[in-house]
């Protein structure tokens, strides 16, 4: 294994950039480079979802036959080395005559690793760059690989002392337009959002990420958990996306919405469905706005989430903190996230 | 009236080093220096506590018949022009044949106060100076002055969810060393320290000062708030600033310890005390150890504080916001205090 060169680093950038074209889903964002023996870009590539041709694979589609005999391939994910809608590229590779292989992070599939072997077999030069960099780009479909699930982010606004609303249950506005903006950001952030039969029937919410000065904000996909109907004529029924239901069994919808392709989702609420998840132990992070000012009584953020006794308590690492206007944000792990 | 000269602005620094050598109490920690006409310091006082010679007098008693004629007395309060245990100080000036007054703070009071104007009447020369600073000094005593009071802190350590404990009333510990460190340095900050009955009862506590380093730390007079009996083998007894205990009607109460020259009260809980305070508006500043954990269910860190609809939320305004260990220490005031 030789030395990564400049043009293949600079290749990965590229490829970096060019896998953020294709779109988030089952599969992960992949792009690829093709260089000539002497660091000339020959061809570029990025898979474009399910069903269709693998970042390499794309990129090789473009050079005639022979064109990349020689050539060194960068490409952010290993090659994958197994036959599913598409053949292994691995196979693929080596049949283009490609004579080197560079990637970033490794295939973390069963069935679909052990791509770099199956290249070293047969002859091919590989070599690995900027890892760290190549998972970060994927790290969501990675976590979904290694747990099944879309990552999860709980998110509440609270009181300084615990409370959604006054006894009345009024809470109008608790937080200011600083961490409200915050909130439309991180919406826009996430595959899906969750919220509750609750919340739809007391606020109508739209669920859409309404972000100033950007029209295009990528929206989430709005998913309703709980068994009660939803209103004929709920704002969510307009939602850009479409409206996803879902049952109690939070494990198994969570499965299901990994399989479509969500690989975050972004629980707003409310307390009910929050301390739910909470309580299954499927929060991975959470976005929690403080407000200051204190409400005391009886509608609190949280309400039961499995915490008899002190030492069952839910340690958080806090992985940021800040002031949104008069509000503080508290962003926090599970300690097993961190 | 003229200018401030060096001389008395160094002396009236040196007043207010003076001033802390009194106590806390009933009345205001006062400092005075007596300068001969070319600066140079003649005699200096301080107050004592109630009952004791004010700060002018007790300077003025150190020199022999005459020796302040001509003289500038710098003092960090405004004379008095009261006779009360002892005679007015500003009559006490003019019979000592001081040429000049250099005063800090205004005093409040109502029947204590024109003490600049009596003396000006008498033909000296009255001048004020370091305003700030010298109320400073004495901001605590002079909020009894204008609330009857003592200025109150709420303190409480919680959940990020706002829980006080776990279901089964478990808490140790929910907050690491470095905020119990801060709350016994908090304590010793305070003239007295407030817990209901019912943390009596549970905890047991000692509710003494305890900080590292510091054999001779300032105690707290501790204040147990309730009627239900106080254990006699109750840690509390052997409290070395002994034991008080109060009953339901706070603003009474508060009223007494006012009386007894208590200035600082440091509500210390549990929930239902501090959730008293908070309804009946006599909280001013809070102190809040934000634990980065969650815990949910019933043991709310306050109860009902009289917050019906969201319009009487209570306000804060944040003045303090800091990691300490793990934690995270919030101090406000209400929006009214700032
Ligand atoms: N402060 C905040 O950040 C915030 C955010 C959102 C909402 N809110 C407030 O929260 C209030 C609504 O609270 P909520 O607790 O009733 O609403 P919720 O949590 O949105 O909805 C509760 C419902 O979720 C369904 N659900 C689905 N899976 C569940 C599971 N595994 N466990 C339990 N429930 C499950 C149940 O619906 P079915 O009974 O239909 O089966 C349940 O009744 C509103 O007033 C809203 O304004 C506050
Ligand atoms: N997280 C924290 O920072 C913290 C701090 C302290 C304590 N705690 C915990 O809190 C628990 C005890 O809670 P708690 O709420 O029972 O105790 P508490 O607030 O210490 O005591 C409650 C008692 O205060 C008395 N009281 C006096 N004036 C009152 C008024 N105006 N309104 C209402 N009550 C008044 C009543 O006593 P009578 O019934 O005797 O008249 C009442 O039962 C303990 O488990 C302790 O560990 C937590």
């Amino acid at each position: 294994m030789s030395e990564i060169t400049a043009a293949e680093r600079a290749a990965m950038a590229r490829a970096r950039e060019l896998a953020l074209r294709g779109p988030r889903g089952v599969n992960p964002q992949v792009g690829a480079v093709i260089l000539s023996p002497d660091g000339r870009t020959l061809a570029e590539g990025w898979h474009r979802g399910a069903g269709t041709a693998h970042a390499e694979v794309d990129a090789l589609s473009q050079l005639a036959s022979g064109g990349a005999a020689g050539a060194t391939a960068v490409v952010t994910l290993e090659p994958c080395n197994h036959t599913g809608r598409t053949g292994p590229c691995a196979v693929a590779l080596l049949d283009a005559g490609v004579a080197r292989v560079v990637y970033g992070a490794a295939d973390p599939g069963e069935a679909s690793s052990n791509g770099a072997e199956r290249l070293r077999e047969g002859g091919v030069d590989v070599a690995r760059t900027d890892e760290a960099e190549a998972e970060a780009l994927i790290a969501d479909w990675l976590f979904v690989q290694r747990t099944g699930r879309p990552r999860v982010t709980v998110k509440w606004a609270q009181s300084l002392d615990g409370r959604a609303a006054a006894a009345d249950g009024t809470s109008q506005w608790i937080t200011g337009p600083e961490a409200r903006a915050h909130v439309h950001r991180e919406r826009s952030a996430h595959d899906a959002i969750a919220v509750g039969t609750g919340t739809v029937l007391a606020d109508d919410p739209r669920l859409t990420a309404r972000i100033e000065g950007i029209d295009d904000a990528p929206q989430p996909v709005p998913v309703v958990f709980g068994e009660r109907a939803i209103p004929a004529d709920a704002a969510l029924r307009s939602h850009p996306r479409g409206l996803r239901t879902a049952g109690h069994e939070l494990e198994r919808e969570l499965a299901d919405l990994a399989g479509d392709g969500i690989q975050t989702l972004y629980v707003e609420g409310g307390p009910t469905l929050a301390s739910a998840f909470i309580r299954a132990g499927l929060a991975d992070r959470f976005t929690i706005y403080l407000a200051p000012t204190l409400l005391g009584g009886p509608r609190t953020a949280l309400d039961a989430i499995g915490v008899s006794t002190i030492d069952e308590q839910r340690r958080l690492a806090v992985t940021r903190l800040e002031q949104l206007g008069r509000d503080l944000l508290v962003e926090a792990t599970t300690e097993s996230e961190q």
